[in-house]
């Protein structure tokens, strides 16, 4: 199927238009009001017109085979029309009807399987059932199902908004201020799905910016494909994923029938692939908004000055910017001096400045001081308070047009955004000054220094540093699963190069006496059995055995105490192993994601992991870089790196052992179920890691 | 001097009206549109009148002695008009130049001070300098000095907003969806203060939310005294406290001279007092405003019910409200049959709930879901997204009037929320119609969210649970400080009923002899000298001694340690102490804050209290409740209920504790610096604590 037959249409026909509110008559004015209006057509089984012009009584008496048919019908009409379209030739249809598989009902899943059937045979490009429409500002073609500020100036390098939700994507265009290029509401996503739309605006050269409204997804190869293309062009990618929290997670389970999935596993995608997440409406269309007024012009680093005409404003613009983790930049003495130029002597040249009320509608000053800032190498970029209201002060639209100015006249190459201290509906014209010059204004304070930390982020971004590869697997597999021993778990590691303490299985009390002689000593002795998960409850660990009298009535006691814990285990010698000495405690582990593979976690063990919950998941496999950037973002990093005098610890080891680990992963994505390696001993630099216990789950068959 | 002259002001004299834009003009316009525009006279040397108004030369030459000056001339002036106002009779005065304290130069200083002396001398209640005056919306007097929408209806029961900033203050009041009663910019604050503007507005009936923008406090006990009075009267006080960063601090004193304070002291004593903290100018005015609209009809808990007609935003909310600590009600199965009464059967009731759009203009099934709701007996509280842009459409006016409808007929008696998804102005007759019926219009639902939080703490807050009495030192003190030893410092505690080790000093062998007799074993020798601060590296210590010839032998090494490692120390004999059994490790301290006096620190010891910062700061005394909300706001919380298979800790011994500590703190809060307990060890559930060592620190004199 051809999406550009759905998205760039050349000739329409809409089907059921109406001159009441609803689908058929948003679709009909929408249309008409296209740049393809001649080639539109009107489809009614019982009107002559629609608004002059002729309606066809059905799709076959079309007088061409339209590239896309939008039904505005209700759903039983729905396999009968597509049906038709097929048949005439057309390539690609929009079903704004609900009533399908989002409601649950037999009667709905059936139906859309229907209509997929029609869609396969005839290879048709179908958006939805249950979507809002498109509509496409680069060709200006309007197939939205409702009210929109559709045509708000030139939108190429605008926004690309592909939203599961079509509620969400219409409330967006409802608001005027976005510079949108495309809008698709995905519906139901079945036909055409959403990662398909994400790929088509990925590659689209007039999207800037792609943003994505996401609750589930439904074919992981091609969404992680759709962000590896983005993650090599580096053109961000701003996601809302709904349902991270419990409730959320069961509301949009109940909403789109998609899995919301675990929220650490896509956070873990995100990271890799730089998708900036976002956690508000408000969040995730400023951080969309303001890049795409940047369009490229990227702060080089998290490193601001701000700049306020209040003392009240500066200060609690520090407070926020730290609170969001915005760096502020140390400004050098040269820079004070520059700067103290423009601005009166009572005030005092810092970042954050206050300017004082003293520089307002003084253009010249304003430009200055900008160029003083813009000149500082330490500066990456610059917000200005800028508090515009519906009804514009001279004062504000004076300080609006110095900043424009000062961009256009070359006084400021850095970043520059406005940001506003309430929230508001900000003056249009105004805003419009600012944004052709590239100045962003965006949402309120808060908002704004969080969007910006993002954005910083995003533009250290570097894809050469990530194992971008993807390791789906192949098929998802719910069936049943075998757990190795400790022992045979470890001996897969061992083959793995991954360091363990020395093993043995021991069966017989020779073979004991013959091994104990090659161990190191303390050596520590547990039975061996798949079938036993809690040893030592059982009775079946004995630790610091020292002499070899000590291990062969330990082996005895071992046996003893199993035999009256757990009668019916069936059990396979003993495991005989070094007892490694302690060292920082670390978890190391795999879960194979269902949708996206195989996820490693890491994180510090003991107290940490529980009480904290301090641990990262992160797709593998990875790279060392990736793996020293997990072991950074730890809260409990500081732990690693010498902390109260202890020697720092060996990064360069167990940054390896990740990377070996995630690559195991990699290498068995179809058949491992998890990992657990708990505890991994980390030792002083130059000294190692050592893998002390592991379990390894695999799937049957 | 009399407040009301100032606030409340029968007549007014505007001195040095202007036509052209500035202080002169904006406050002639304002008292001319005042209430009592028949007492309002203008002053100017050398003009006839104002709008058709006469002009007076002079103060002295006015018909009456007015309540209030307003004087809108340079910094040169003041002086001598302030002096010509007290002879003439007036009893108020406004200063909105700038050129005084605030620019730290000598003669700023100087000039500040010399019309602190005529206020003085007067009686004459003065706001300024450097400030942008009050708005009266009460008795509606307009002295501000800039532009304003300040009459918007009646503004009883409204906000007063108290700032330490012009700025700020003059950008709320551009913005024209707040409920202010009054306005009052503070200037300097070194004449009329802060604190007495706040200690006013608490006691105001017309107030209903004081929205402080504070910067730093310059008394404390008339603060104090404010946050009281307000928590008794459980009226809310909306804080945004400036300066909380490290820049954020920087900036807030050079903008008005004030200490910003450490931000820990002032959360405890926010705390304590109820006081609601915000961060941004956002949150600071939309709990503002909330409070103002739901008029004392708070959520009786965190506990709420959200309302959305679209999955996509119902999921959303979820996520935010849990991200930002806001409760999701479980709905009973009666309410859940109740509710689908009023969707559509494809629709699932639940909380977060999708009515569907099928809902849209339906106002009785509106209204009857928001019934459903309100009648759960779970739910304190409902949210329902609404989402009106500027341009008002049908479908959300008719939702807001159903809500309205619904409030209006008793079938909402529960808090009610309006919560959009994206910025914006709001259509303002939509708002009204919301807010007539005691339903805020809140910010974006990220900020919406954190705000409801914050009012359901504010709702829950009792002041009777809390020990309110002031504990504030007679004067700061900056001199010299003596340390305790610890011997000294545990038997200062021990007098205090204080649970520490057995401990002796021993200065010779034969009372080393007869009193190692008395003591449980083992026991710990410590040299005793208040010039030793390290201990150990002195090789001052020896632990775990379990009979009298090791502790001889360790008492003469201890010795000879000393002498060779600290030749010039002076010592006095060896401390013996029994050694506490380990325990969790607690830290309790008291920091003698310069302003707030003394500050009760607790947390959990070792690396948490490093690693993770995990302390609490709070104003001493405590009463129990208290002690119990403290640990209960550890992060580490969980290490003291029996973590991992631990026993509980004695919560209650060591809540005794706290309230000891802070008791002998505030009895000592003028000569207390500041102490160190750490480690206390807390032994398990009955067994009590030990305070293991202590350090006293005191002021000299």
């Amino acid at each position: 199927m051809d999406l550009k037959k759905l998205l760039k249409p050349q000739s329409v026909a809409v089907v059921g238009v109406s001159d009441k509110p609803g689908f058929g008559h948003s679709a009909a004015e929408g249309v008409l009001d296209s740049k393809i209006a001649d080639r539109v057509y009107f489809v009614h089984p019982r009107r002559e017109n629609y608004r002059g012009k002729a309606c066809y009584p059905s799709i076959r008496e079309l007088p061409e085979a339209v590239d896309c048919v939008v039904l505005c019908t209700p759903c039983g009409t729905i396999p009968e029309l597509l049906e038709e379209a097929g048949q005439k030739g057309v390539k690609a249809a929009i079903i704004y009807a609900s009533g399908f598989s989002e409601e649950g009902t037999q009667a709905g899943i059936l139906l859309e399987q229907q209509i997929k059937s029609i869609a396969l045979k005839y290879d048709l490009a179908v958006l939805g059932p249950n979507c809002m429409g498109i509509i496409n500002n680069i060709d200006k073609i309007n197939m939205w199902g409702g009210h929109t500020h559709w045509d708000i100036a030139d939108t190429a390098h605008g926004i690309a908004i592909v939203a599961q939700s079509g509620f969400v994507s219409a409330q967006i265009l409802n608001t005027d201020f976005f510079t949108i290029s495309y809008a698709v509401s995905s519906g139901n996503g079945n036909i055409c799905t959403l990662e398909e739309f994400l790929n088509f605006m990925v590659e689209d050269e007039d999207v800037s910016v792609v943003a994505l409204y996401l609750e589930g997804v439904r074919n992981a190869k091609s969404f992680v494909a759709a962000l590896e293309k983005a993650a090599r062009k580096h053109k961000p990618i701003v996601i809302l994923k709904a349902g991270k929290s419990k409730r959320g997670a069961e509301a949009a389970a109940s909403h789109t029938g998609s899995l919301a999935g675990s929220s650490k596993t896509f956070d873990g995608i995100f990271r890799k692939y730089g998708v900036i997440t976002t956690d508000t409406f408000e969040e995730f269309m400023c951080t969309a908004q303001t890049l795409c007024v940047l369009n490229g012009n990227h702060p080089k680093r998290n490193c601001f000055s701000i700049i306020s005409f209040s003392g009240g404003e500066s200060t609690v613009s520090a407070d926020v910017a730290e609170c969001e983790g915005v760096e502020i930049a140390e400004l050098s003495e040269k820079s004070r001096e520059n700067i103290q130029k423009y601005i009166p002597s009572f005030a005092s040249a810092k970042n954050p400045l206050d300017a004082t009320t003293a520089l307002f509608r003084d253009e010249p000053r304003i430009m200055g001081l900008l160029k003083a800032f813009d000149e500082e190498p330490k500066v990456a970029a610059i917000t200005v308070g800028v508090n515009v209201e519906k009804d514009i002060d001279e004062t504000n639209l004076s300080l609006c047009k110095a900043m424009a100015k000062a961009v256009n006249a070359g006084y400021v190459t850095k970043p520059l955004f406005a940001v506003p201290s309430l929230e508001g509906y900000r003056h249009r014209p105004t805003r419009r000054i600012l944004e052709e010059a590239g100045i962003p204004m965006m949402s309120s304070m808060g908002t704004a220094f969080r969007c910006l930390r993002k954005i910083s982020e995003f533009a250290e971004y570097r894809y050469e540093e990530r194992s971008l590869t993807a390791c789906i697997p192949e098929e998802r597999k719910n069936g049943d699963v075998t757990a190795l021993s400790e022992f045979a778990s470890k001996e897969e590691l061992r083959k793995f190069s991954i360091p363990i303490p020395d093993q043995v299985i021991v069966r017989t009390e020779e073979e004991l006496k013959k091994a104990f002689g090659r161990m190191r000593l303390p050596v520590a002795l547990k039975i061996n059995s798949a079938e036993i998960l809690h040893k030592t409850e059982a009775g079946g660990v004995r630790l610091n055995i020292t002499s070899v009298e000590e291990a062969l009535l330990a082996s005895r006691q071992i046996h003893e105490n199993v035999k009256r814990t757990m009668p019916r285990a069936s059990t396979d010698g003993i495991l005989m192993q070094e007892m490694a000495p302690p060292g920082v405690e670390i978890i190391i582990g795999v879960t194979n994601d269902p949708q996206f593979g195989p996820m490693l976690l890491a994180g510090l063990g003991g107290i940490f992991v529980e009480l904290l919950k301090d641990t990262v998941l992160y797709p593998a496999p990875i790279n060392k870089i990736e793996a020293e950037m997990i072991l950074k973002s730890l809260k409990t990093y500081r732990l690693l790196t010498g902390y109260r005098g202890s020697k720092p610890c060996d990064l360069d080891a167990l940054e390896d052992l990740m990377v070996k680990i995630s690559e195991y992963a990699a290498l068995h994505k179809d058949t491992l179920k998890e990992m657990d390696l708990n505890p991994v001993f980390v030792y002083p630099k130059g000294q190692g890691v050592c893998v002390v216990d592991a379990l390894i789950v695999k799937h049957n068959g």
